[in-house]
């Protein structure tokens, strides 16, 4: 997570960012609605004062978590992002921190992925902000790779959320005794949905800039395999 | 759904088929834990008694739905398969059979990709064996295709599981006024997936029979988009 991520919760000693932890792994053994905030007392060993000090309902700790979650991993990206300007590869990225993060915080995965439905407004609506935000972020790395050239004619809103699909249907089978690790995985899907876009005619490499040599598609490709 | 779908479940008249897909309605709405037995009578106008009478509890009507919905899912591929022995086309036929039975049936999907946690023994392992069966016979058509010849070095789990994700996760997304109805999302899911593993070199056209006639991968790409 970010190094000063809890200081974006005006929480100076991180006890709120340990709460929220033990929270996001109980509703996710839990279910949201099956938890309760005393299962959380017991879970972080916290008196149930002291969560309510913190924090004044199970709703709050859903959104926090969220918010929270959410955050770190645009957070993440901005900073990698940041590093690239390479359509080809600030797609990679996009992929690599998002199963980065998720792989990393199974948890707050599984509270994400699942549980998002069961946050009611005024929490609802934030959460669903900064998710327009990412997805955003998502289809701008698809448009600069179809302005790069070399993309197929493909639906771009199909094509971003089918690549968000892949990615976040993990929480339902991912293990990680028989399965790759981030890197690997984000190599695979990465290879699966690049591939499933580009035309194989430059496969992005016509950008506008023309100062990166051109690689022959198959050798982009077979890097990832 | 199959036309006899509904004596498979010994309901000759198909009252419980009527009783589960106003289940499922209520369970997509208010979420499984979130609904009663109350809320499917008033939602069915089946009086209480008479629900009981078909079914005697909650689980077991998540149970049947689940359990009605994968077997109808699997009945149809079974049939759409007989019709076809081309690896590419077998494939395509999954994705199709898939998202069109999850679109025309978006309560259903609702509640198999998002209730299924909450099956508890013994209903959770008879529905863990049937979407086994269903994961096995996508894992199989995409093994015929890989020995078909075309498919890059790819881990099979990881594509099968892919694609299922990317088709399942609909369920959080799709918006039947500006989505693309099931048949030009499966082309474009296909597309995606297909353009995604294949290499290039004959793209599955290399298969034992050698009967059918070659045709260029880009044309066979193209006919998605």
């Amino acid at each position: 997570m970010p190094r000063n991520g809890h200081r974006h919760l005006g929480d100076p000693q991180g006890k709120l960012l340990r709460i929220l932890r033990h929270a996001a792994r109980v509703f996710s053994e839990k279910g949201y609605e099956g938890a309760s905030i005393r299962d959380i007392s017991r879970a972080s060993g916290i008196p149930l004062a002291g969560l309510y000090y913190y924090c004044e309902s199970k709703q709050k700790l859903l959104y926090l978590i969220q918010l929270y979650a959410f955050r770190s991993i645009l957070d993440r990206l901005e900073e990698k992002l940041a590093g690239s300007s390479d359509p080809l590869e600030r797609l990679r990225l996009l992929v690599h921190n998002h199963l980065d993060y998720f792989l990393s915080h199974p948890a707050e995965m599984k509270v994400l992925t699942h549980d998002d439905e069961s946050l009611a407004a005024p929490y609802r609506e934030e959460v669903a902000q900064i998710k327009r935000r990412y997805y955003a972020a998502a289809l701008r790395i698809f448009e600069n790779l179809r302005k790069a050239g070399g993309v197929r004619h493909v639906n771009p809103r199909v094509a971003v959320l089918s690549l968000f699909g892949m990615m976040n249907w993990i929480y339902t089978w991912y293990n990680p005794r028989v399965d790759p690790d981030a890197k690997r995985l984000a190599e695979a899907m990465g290879q699966i949905f690049l591939n499933g876009i580009l035309n194989g005619r430059g496969a992005g490499e016509r950008a506008p800039t023309g100062a990166r040599p051109r690689v022959r598609r198959t050798a982009r490709a077979e890097r990832y395999s």
